[in-house]
């Protein structure tokens, strides 16, 4: 029995508010249950060094959560000095997965920033941030395509993320805060909207895992994302 | 005539909605206009070294803001790896503020820190950010009294504060960001629900100011200050 | 009473030693009693990217204490890796004052850095490096001036500051450390010479101030700085 | 046809080479080809303080690239002042990986660090740091059960890592650095020396992979995983 | 013909000004010609941690300069977040050199910090610090005798230094910054008043020297050192 | 007695194998003893800002230390965020030692930095480091001559380094880590091929020494250095 009571494929309630950054070219307020990021999406004329004229743009993301977004309260990363591995590894995460779907000829020489940022943490942050980080960028090209300023059409696919574990014997989709502590295996799948994977990541929290069990967490994600990409169309259509 | 069309003492629409973070024990989201601040009170049992044994608590204030509350987006500090003399100067002024309404022997020994985080900035951002941190604290002084960790009434008054300026000639209330890049002068006024002063900073952006002006300003702030008293109580009720 | 016997509204002894500094285009060494500061302007045509092209000029600040100014040895800022809150409170305080004073544009595309260096502190050492930076200013205007260096008069009139308190409920002007650690408040007034408001920073240390205790210190800094002024104007003539 | 000749499932020469530091408690030379990590594993009584007095000991790692392990010389993070994101990240994963193969209750109250630092790098450095280190940490736990200071047995199994990814369509194995450039897919396997999954980590780097293709790069790796475990148990017996 | 008609022999005007820093245990303004350099000695009674319980105490150095010490302005090291390599090495030659004359045991368990702060740079600021940190160091230590807090007679000996080169073909004694930028080999001569050697650094900075160059260098340190060591005794008694 | 049973003026074995990096374009593996030092020398052809332009090249050192290369495991400096005082003051020895014998300006305009990775540390770590970034150093510069990058021939002369000191009232040459520890003087000595000083380090540990030891040790130095002139020479025509 999941501590909330939900069955083994189902996901907590998922919602994407978009619109919710005033400035934003781009942005969205996305929920997994009690957790929930602010995304937005910054068009810049400025590329990084490495990259001018090279006739391309990028795409990249930084992600930070709200002090108070935990149980306790956590070290505000600008005070301490620096980024954690943690934020660092999960940002270059989202940056990689949002990429895998942009054409970045066609997106022309900018380069758009997802800033994710956690408001509340209630486990699965960094796949809710790519689910709503798709969304972000979404109206973020559509911003720029209205104004003509790509080359193309950028967007390849669309992107969601979902954290699948074994939680006491049994694999289960979407894991909140009580579940992730708890799980022996944790993997995030982030896969595109036409089904296939752009990054797999499983680890062993405790006791290593066999095939087997990595076939179940890999179909429960398969429906999770679908069900995903379904609510990123709703949403972008409202 | 000013740009959003108020009259010179009319303040912007402020809003604050209290019990956002579900995890703090105090939080709220205040709004002056178009500037939100998300603002939560954490209470800690571990309190600074020079502080510790000496029978009294702390509180203590952090800012931030999020990338693209602005126009532009703005460097994430945690990347830049320091916070700006901006931020530093703005939450110390915040902590400042705050502890002159509290007695800290009948806190007891707990550190209470106010998380301000701007979602969006519009001007205004550190006095919505007192006024808003006064309200968070409130709730947390009161979980703490439910629970009886306190040593007595550490809420000595209420605290708000209010920004004012000299636009195109005349003294103007809550200064929004167009307002606030053109002013000549600028005031904060931190006062508490008592009507005293707990501190006063005007600045002379352009040319310097004037008794007569100074005076103007104080009684706009004045009449600012008592009308978000009203609200924090209001707030503090529902 | 006092603890050094003055009355309220007496001073400390203040001198100003102009061209301490051998190599600086500007310098001096300034006394508030045993609070002394060595300033330097130093002239550099490379300006801040930010205002490369632009037609003006910067006047800019840093502050430093040696580490052995105060009664118990502070940790070196270069030590420890960072300047504190208050060190960059300070200079941005110097750096804001000096400008008010001055035309940037008729001062021609260079950068003027103001070093106000803490060689013994008693107090008021921000409102002494105010007052000291702006005769190091007028010194490396003039030396400017001399190689006709600028585009007319820069320097638009004089700056100088005071702090002044509450101190065992009788407003005094110019706390000196004993002063400052007991004052209820204490402000700080930056005042041209003019007699115009620059700045204006008042803090309730202990309980709040009312209108009429802010009348009492402003009364007090009036007159202070006219004094300083004369000083200053004396210094400038020696 | 892969650019070293090696055909799809061959892995390069793997060779390691133990005790090749003097004063560490365990250590090796680790050779994927031309990828050469020098692995030491160091026996230390004092732990991190979150956990002290919980009766049981931690393992962890930190990994380094001397700069001209490259082909153009890297900049020294020692230098930089930081490490970068992609240490981090891998430093992360070799802890974790170990971990996953220790009992740290049998440890006792000791962190074992394994440091990972690449002398040369032609691919598959994090997959390499993995393989030796688990061989420098089998050392350092006989090194501590010679001299009885374990609680037990603190191995459960052996631990190794390989990449495998898509390059011109067909998966191969233990990619080397130009495989690595132009792989579509980069998938890194760690596995127990029976067979379980510790972590797996498929990236796609251009075009996103489909199912079958995870498969195959798996199939590999099962095959290549236990020839190096087989390595390190004939190494660990020499 | 040196730049400042001296023979090759002759010193600068040294002077010793004792008292300088009101608040140090210990302190002096030292000047060799237009080198200023004001020295503090700190007592306290914190160890650094690998020191304590050893029964003895701890001598040590920090050196700075102001920005405007140098013909143009140089970065202050607490803005630019560290001390630069050479900041690092004359603070440690400082200390070791201050060390070699004290009995740490005979100190007690204190730390003394010699803090010297370069005021104006004119060459020779690290032997300058040497010969003036000994004096305060000297006050310092009375200053305890007479408190009765050391274990006896901690100093054994006195210490000075001096820089000699070869300039334009001949061996000088106290280089100017006039001659140190265009001197072939520059040494810094550290010793005792009973004329041993501390510390000798010779350097190239253009052809290498050859022993009889050393030894002409080492004829004027002598001498050098014998002036100033009379200096520094002479100041004491004053 | 030496505690490795050698002669006073007995070097351990020395050894130097080059040609170890396989991407640098000068390398080698130098061995006194127990201590090891990688030595890689990297042609690049982007310079420091302050030297572009100016018709010659740049010759530097970076210094670094495996965390096991001692006897209990020493902090990593890329995780401690900075180089030690110690590190930067033997990389700039290292630097200023191997430029004494480089024609800057037949080097053109390249700038070649010596990286030395001590793998194993058992004394005189700094003066290894000289004698294998000499040979590292001439034969990136045989590289360039190759490809006729070069203006000239860059080298003027060879370099290497020996540690001395007075060891138990004797002076040895070629200190040891069991030597080190306990000697009263440690002088490090940089000389060139042709028999010059480029640097002479005398550092009295505990009691200072007169000009007669210091005699002693120039004469093993120079004794020690010819002999490393010579394996120098050995082994580039290896």
């Amino acid at each position: 029995m999941r501590p909330s009571g939900r069955t083994p494929e189902q996901m907590r309630a998922v919602t994407i508010e978009r619109n919710v950054a005033m400035k934003a070219e781009g942005s969205c307020l996305v929920s997994f249950g009690n957790t929930k990021v602010l995304c937005t999406a910054s068009v810049e004329t400025s590329l990084p060094g490495w990259l001018r004229g090279k006739g391309q743009g990028w795409v990249t993301a930084e992600y930070g959560m709200l002090p108070r977004a935990t149980g306790s309260r956590t070290r505000r990363e600008a005070t301490a000095g620096k980024q954690s591995g943690r934020t660092q590894e999960i940002q270059r995460l989202i940056g990689r997965s949002l990429r895998a779907v942009v054409d970045l000829e066609a997106l022309g020489e900018v380069q758009v920033t997802l800033d994710c940022d956690v408001l509340e943490a209630d486990g699965g942050t960094r796949t809710a941030s790519i689910t709503g980080a798709y969304v972000a960028l979404a109206d973020a090209i559509e911003w720029m395509e209205t104004r003509q300023l790509t080359r193309g059409k950028p967007l390849k696919d669309s992107v969601a993320a979902i954290s699948c574990g074994i939680y006491r014997g049994t694999a289960v989709c979407d894991l909140d805060y009580l579940e992730d502590v708890e799980a022996h295996t944790d993997a995030n799948f982030v896969m595109t909207g036409s089904g296939k994977f752009v990054e797999i990541q499983g680890t062993a929290e405790g006791a290593p895992f066999d095939r087997a069990e990595l076939e179940a967490l890999m179909g429960l994600a398969q429906n999770g994302i679908a069900e995903l990409t379904q609510l990123q169309q709703t949403a972008l259509l409202s």
